[in-house]
């Protein structure tokens, strides 16, 4: 039986995104994006359950500030303490990996997702999903973009506003569009 | 009979934003769009009516993820397939069309308006509108900005986090800030 | 008796954020940017009471477009007239003092937040705010970047997208990531 497009995602391959089995995912985290984002002012900050059965994997003391997106959630791990402050998006058609204590600012993305160069491909719903690592005790600042495929180190520091387009070594303090080690 | 400020501002010319027409559109802006911000998480992505209706033109087909703003909407015209990610806003004193299959990545950022330089006329409000094309199968990626003033041609690709400040020929890529063809 | 850490914050010493205190002081804060971001619709812009009792200091005629964003909110001083556009987020462990008139474009993000560079102390909540100072008249671009300690000049212009690492002197227009006088 040929692979879904589904599997084809998480293989890494180029897959269909206007495809009913990945459009039944993006709504069920739809739902469960809206839940969170909903939750009462004074529940702020914890986790809904609904987000918390849909990711991969999560520490029982994470902390998302609302509101928050991501397009599948099925493909977010997230390790002790992670905290999110309010506004991040990830789009994680790709496995991301988030170590434990690390930090991000407002407005962080995270996109996994990559369209085809080729624009009939892409009208086509053609894509890629690449991976997102993120070591432990790390600091993403506020309003910054990672794209796929990237791999950030253990304790490194990314700069608000810096859009990082290739891999981090721990340790190192990186900013700028694109970013690069100050 | 002089030209009032929305014939001012849709002509291209000098107007003054603290106006009272002006405020009614935006007032109704602000209820279009909080209609679509707060249809059931199930309907997410579908327009609300009322925002189309407020749109210059819409084929049937667009699809909006919540959260969505714009300033005005009269004067946003979008073409078939046309899809926005989470967070997209534009602010639409003049005149914005975007092409056939052309997609926004999340928090993509439009501004066609543009306030005075000199502060005494900032203060009093007066700005001017200048018109955003975008053609179609173009990708415009995440958390990108595009000026008023700027076309992009048919299947151009813009990088996240790119800011751009002029057009941007057909089939090309562009990166940074401010965006530059790579 | 040795001083608290919300007083630490407050003189811009390093401080712990894990502390009741502080905590208490940001569940108040997401009650009233929550407060703020449900106004019905009709009545967008203008500020609920509720985050007008917890600012600092606020003149009548603020107009703060929904959504908006701010972790304490006790350390905002707005001047007359200023105008926030929606999505506006300030981190204000600081001060954040911001003059007369002066408007704000989407997504603005001001972060007086700084956690420290050492990994081990990051982990321990230990940062240190660095307040903000924006004068009269002044137009930050949207999506721009202030980073704490920063001072703009009165009259100056921030590009939008532009990540402002420094101050900004009266009258000048800066763009870019990091920003620089154009």
């Amino acid at each position: 039986m040929p692979a879904s497009e589904r599997e084809k995602m998480a293989a890494g391959e180029w897959y269909c995104c206007l495809d009913d089995a990945l459009d039944l995912l993006r709504r069920q985290a739809r739902l469960a994006v809206h839940a969170h984002n909903t939750l009462p002012p004074d529940q702020r900050g914890a986790l809904a359950p609904a987000l918390r059965a849909l990711f991969a994997g999560t520490a029982q003391d994470v902390f998302i500030e609302a509101p928050f997106h991501c397009s599948y959630g099925i493909n977010i791990v997230l390790g002790e303490r992670v905290y999110f402050n309010a506004g991040c998006t990830i789009l994680d058609s790709g496995r991301v990996t988030i170590g434990d204590r690390t930090m991000f600012g407002p407005g962080v993305q995270i996109y996994c997702a990559e369209h085809h160069r080729d624009a009939a491909l892409r009208s086509q719903g053609i894509e890629i999903a690449r991976p997102v690592t993120i070591g432990p005790d790390v600091w993403i600042g506020g309003g910054a973009i990672v794209l796929g495929g990237v791999t950030i180190g253990e304790r490194a520091i990314v700069g608000a506003g810096a859009v990082v387009t290739k891999d981090v070594p721990a340790g190192v303090t990186v900013v700028g569009n694109p970013a690069r080690i100050r």
